[in-house]
């Protein structure tokens, strides 16, 4: 109980804001609690998680595979052998297998050409030398057999096509090639098809991730000639998860949708090429020379094509047959609060060795459950329920992570009290994302774990790198695109790091998106460069070893990371959250959404008084085709009130629970703390509203969420802010009102907590 | 006189800010002006014009070339044969002529490797095959015979040794290439000089100039393979013209330095390369893979050397006899001040034909002399003398304006009123650059010149780009980078285009930033991306017309313009200067050496703080060699109360002037018109200190300097504003008292001219 002293001290501090760094400073960590955490760290053993990384990642391991099925099997008797409840649950699901691909260009320059689309081995690096793994593919893309002229769409992001716009040219029935990076894969084949395209092809220009940014394999890190990403194209913006079963769990007898009514399964054949071969056909390309942005670092000049000469053969077939998905779940029952759980994940499928993405983490989460099973042999025992799992299926869209949240639902709502992810880890910083109320609790952490390379907490190393960051100019200008939280934590090292907000990409968009249970994502990584593997057969055991992490001394420290959070959270007794620090974030977001309003009025009167002054095709050049861009809708004024209200009642009532916990929490007695806990634990599920997103009613949080059109990366105040990003005024209104809600709901949950703290 | 009245009342609307549109429009030409301008421009004859240039840019004409003589004497005799009082005029300079280069990679990856240092000639573009052709060279280069490590060091600008030194790489006793771009040439290897390095290479980069940008010549207009960019490497910043010579004109008997006391040259060999031969001698380097702004298109892994293993022979050796140069000069003297000067030049000689750079503007320059002919025949007279120059020597280092500008320095001060320069020229944009007391009159000419592409003044497409420009995010952001005065041009019409301030590279440096004659630089450009042959061998007739400027029509377009300023400015009796204007732009520069001073006073609290924290080498990565930077010195506070009230003063007397000039203009009497012009015509001299830049006392210029670190850039109020970027802060106040003494001076003069006015 000692434990909790120095953070409710540091919850009041934070909350009425007078921080001071007596205040600040990692609140000390009792003696047992230190000593637990030693005896757990003592556990984690870097070079036999090298040899379960060597073991899981030999052979290919995506779903349906063989091995896959193998390393779910060995991880739960591992579990079982640690001491562990462990089972194995599985899902039928959707996934397509690939049976043929075919790329060829059969007019222009160049052709005939038929694409290699095969990753050669490496000679020296044996798993390599595999005959199972995936061909060039990319999951739930739609198959067929089209021949039409190609155009070259740079990102394939929604302002590519603007500009592709402005020049004149069309897409519609071409075969539209884009380059990986600048927005989420899924996007590249999406936008394609909406702008009417008959298929869509994706490169890895060597700017992004080959011999631009680094040595290629084996050399170096970076992606080889012939080296390909694989990867899911569901829309996932939509909802992740089997395209069959939206909401519900994948069982046996799940009620299924037909394929054809599967509204995340891409319409059009799509397929993931190299710059080996994707340098020939944008070679065979007419028409204007590609726009500045649009260039990457093949050596030719990038044309974007718009003729007919440059004609590209696509054929894509697989079988659509069900697929079993094999999840681990592993649980150590808690000896006295059962029915909260601390649930913990990783993935392990891989789209091929998987070795970084995502064994490096998986084998981390192997490690704390093997040290809690030594823990426990020593006596310790949880006070909560740790659920630690094991996913498949994360890679065509995070499959077995969301049919299993979607299947225990009203269970997790129930008990769920945190959810912690990891997946692929490499050498370097300290990364989290996830939920607000955690930031001071994740800086705790990080203040107490040691990084290997220079001794220091790995917080400081995080810190030094936004302050150098902050002061030389990352994202483009000095300290530019930074929160004025990030830029006063780079500069004072009493203030907490804040944490990011939660995207996709990884197993916690179900708890945190669709279910409310909120979510911590964990990693290290920001050196050597590990990118240019990434969903290739390069991505492997060899790799890994030598240019991710070495010697996995990171994948070590994510253990201990990890485990201390777990262990933390499932031996308190009173919440570790600091609802001010959600509150002002929140705050921070209003802020945003509002500017980003003005600037929204701002930019359609310039277009409009530009469009009426001819500007734009003056400023163009006559010989080429010029086509002025589309007006803009007008914008309406939006009215702001009813959420500047909620955010403002947000604040006191986050200061005022933040206020009473520090003072009283020691002080309550045991059936108080099991009354706040029964408000804390689903609070969280305020922000879902059972409307959703536009569009997308399977993501209910109001707070959080992936992009429609940035797919991974997060949109925070998301009906808000997409709204009005897309110019949907209408609907930013109406989110302005439903996230409102969402807020007062959450503020009076608070409150409701405060009460029980003050006797009531 | 009636021409002025529009002038007069516009002068006086914007000295108070009262700026209406009916204020702001362009003021009526009156009939009489206008049928001489039209007269005018039906002299102009595109065709002939190109016949024109065929014939010069037929064989090489560099400083000592057959072909430059036979140039010089053919513009003379044109210019008599259009009625012209013309002569040749020689000097005799230093001039290096190549006698024999090497370069090979002698160790490492791809060694033995011979440089090819060749332009191979294109099939079908006769003059490319001449056998008269400077090799790969650039001039006033130190020769050597050196063989050392390559090192490589991005664009060889100070804050690229700043990286490498941060990553332990020193360039001592090193080769050190650098690709163009980022800064002038001749830095580049001054910098490695100045760092210790004992030989120094240039190469163009395709990310630059080539395949990147643009189909690359013949099939477009970018640099191919094997096209390499000639130049001068004096040491210009310090002083232009020729190096034995400094402040006087280098006549058959001018007391001349010796060449090892003439600083301006360069101590270490140098030589100009293609990427053709760069890729291979890149492809050899080890050490560190180059940072992200180091990376450019070939298709490599960069890496910055390091090492002993890429090891390279330089060799240059030059004929450094001095040579002749033929400057023409032609004369229409002046019917009613013929002491009144106003000047125009444009360079004759070329790196190898020349097309683009410089005779697509000598061809402007001969059209406008050959009108004024017909003018003249047609009984037109100038009210003032208009001197036509041709200069020789230009691109070796201003050698033939330079010589001729400190020959006649004194009747220059005495006499010149105002010098206008072309250069190169091409389809596109109007772009003026200059004194800032004649923007308005700028403004006035680009509103009465139609853009033969879009059939709308040219004023107008500026406008529009700009406008375009700013909203779309030109310069890195949103309009970033642009000055208040620009973007309040960009979206207002009645506004006038602010003009950008001369730093250097062409002909007007002598006459503005030594003698003080207010300069304006005249050209169209922007469109069909012309840079890629510049200074090769490729910017030739078949390149020029092909894709720089279809049929003439912007070489025609400049001839028009600056004819129009020239025939104006020859026959107003009353100045079109506008003092606010002036004054405005020099308190924005004030603002702008404020806000330095505070960014570099931030800058090194928070580098002292990061040092403090050991930040820089925590946010390193471990396995890399890291050097902190060094500390900055201590920012002391900057006194910027003189210049403040310098600058308040210049506007205040700036508002006096243009109210005069605009209530009483009209009737003052001849002798009044007299002494007005006297006192106006020599006005800028008053930015002149004879203290000159620190370290370069040739630039007296208070206001107006090449950067000593840019190179062509301008630096505005350069005495203060380098020395705070450089952190010389007691140079700074320095310079910031004898900049106030500059606009103190000719606010003073402002106001003796304003009283002959009032009638004193």
């Amino acid at each position: 109980m000692k434990t909790r002293t120095g953070v409710v001290a540091l919850l009041s501090a934070c909350a009425v804001g007078a921080v001071t760094s007596a205040w600040a400073a990692p609140p000390p960590t009792p003696v047992d609690s230190k000593a637990l955490e030693a005896k757990f760290d003592a556990q984690i053993d870097p070079a036999e998680m090298g040899r379960w990384l060597k073991q899981l990642a030999s052979e290919p391991n995506h779903v349906g595979s063989a091995h896959d099925k193998i390393n779910a099997e060995w991880i739960a008797a591992q579990l079982k052998s640690w001491g562990w409840d462990a089972k194995i649950e599985t899902f039928d699901v959707l996934y397509p297998t690939p049976i043929s691909e075919a790329l060829e260009l059969v007019g222009g320059p160049g052709a005939p050409f038929k694409a290699t689309l095969t990753e050669p081995p490496i000679p020296g690096d044996e798993p390599t030398f595999t005959k199972d793994a995936l061909p060039a593919y990319v999951a739930f893309q739609g198959d067929g057999d089209v021949t039409a002229p190609l155009v070259y769409a740079n990102y394939g992001m929604p302002e590519d096509y603007l500009a592709l716009e402005r020049m004149g040219i069309s897409v519609k029935g071409k075969i539209v090639i884009t380059r990986y990076g600048g927005g989420w894969r899924g996007l590249k084949p999406l936008l394609a098809q909406m702008h009417g395209a008959a298929g869509a092809l994706i490169y890895s220009d060597p700017k992004d991730d080959g011999y631009a940014t680094g040595d290629v394999y084996p050399k170096g890190p970076a992606r080889p000639a012939h080296g390909f990403q694989r990867g899911s194209v569901a829309d996932m913006p939509i909802y992740p998860g089997d395209p069959l079963t939206p909401g519900v769990g994948a069982t046996k007898d799940a009620k299924r949708l037909d394929r054809k009514d599967a509204q995340v399964i891409l319409k059009i054949p799509c397929l993931p090429i190299s710059y080996g071969d994707a340098q020939v056909l944008l070679s065979a390309l007419g028409g204007p020379v590609a726009p500045v942005g649009f260039r990457g670092s093949l050596p030719i000049t990038y044309h974007v094509g718009g003729g007919d000469a440059a004609k590209v053969h696509l054929a894509v077939k697989s079988d659509w047959s069900l697929k079993t998905l094999y999840d681990v779940v592993g649980t150590l029952k808690g000896s006295e609060a059962p029915n909260d759980w601390i649930v913990r994940g990783n993935h392990h499928d891989g789209w091929v060795m998987g070795a970084s993405d995502p064994l490096s983490g998986q084998i981390a989460l192997l490690a704390e459950a093997k040290a809690f099973g030594v823990l426990m042999k020593g006596g310790w025992k949880p006070k909560r329920t740790i659920v630690y799992t094991s996913w498949d299926g994360e890679e065509p869209g995070l499959l077995g992570s969301t049919e299993w949240a979607e299947t225990h639902g009203d269970e997790l709502k129930a008990k769920g009290v945190v959810y912690i992810n990891s997946d692929g880890n490499g050498r370097g910083f300290f990364r989290a994302e996830g939920s607000h109320a955690f930031q001071h609790f994740v800086n705790e952490i990080s203040a107490d774990v040691k990084d290997p390379e220079t001794g220091v907490p790995v917080r400081d190393r995080a810190r030094a790198r936004l302050a150098v960051t902050t002061a030389e100019g990352g994202g483009g200008g000095r300290g530019e695109g930074q929160s004025p939280q990030m830029k006063a934590a780079a500069n004072d090292p009493t203030k907490d790091i804040p944490l990011g907000a939660l995207g996709s990409g990884s197993d916690y968009s179900s708890f945190l998106q669709h279910l409310g249970v909120p979510s911590i994502d964990f990693a290290y990584g920001g050196e050597g460069e590990s990118g240019g593997v990434y969903h290739s057969l390069y991505d492997d055991y060899q790799h890994h070893s030598q240019f991710v992490d070495p010697g996995f001394v990171y994948d070590a420290l994510l253990a201990k990371t990890v485990g201390r959070a777990v262990m933390r959270l499932a031996d308190t007794d009173l919440p570790v959250q600091r609802y001010a620090d959600f509150a002002d974030t929140v705050s921070t977001y209003l802020d945003e959404v509002k500017k980003l309003a003005d600037t929204k009025r701002d930019e359609a009167r310039t277009q409009a008084k530009l469009l009426a002054g001819n500007a734009f095709a003056l400023a163009a050049d006559p010989t080429e085709t010029h086509v002025n861009p589309a007006s803009f809708a007008q914008s309406p004024a939006m009215n702001f009130a009813a959420l500047e209200a909620a955010v403002a009642k947000l604040k006191t009532s986050a200061a005022a629970f933040d206020g009473a916990l520090a003072a009283k929490g020691e002080s309550l007695s045991k059936a108080q703390r099991v009354k706040l806990d029964a408000v804390v634990r689903p609070l969280d599920q305020t922000m879902l509203r059972p409307e959703g997103l536009p569009g997308r009613p399977w993501y209910m949080n109001m707070v959080y969420a992936p992009g429609r059109f940035t797919g991974y990366g997060a949109k925070t105040l998301p009906g808000v802010r997409e709204a009005l990003e897309e110019r949907r005024f209408d609907d930013a209104q109406k989110y302005i009102g439903l996230t409102s809600q969402a807020l007062e709901a959450y503020a009076a949950e608070l409150d409701k907590a405060t009460a029980v703290m003050n006797g009531a």
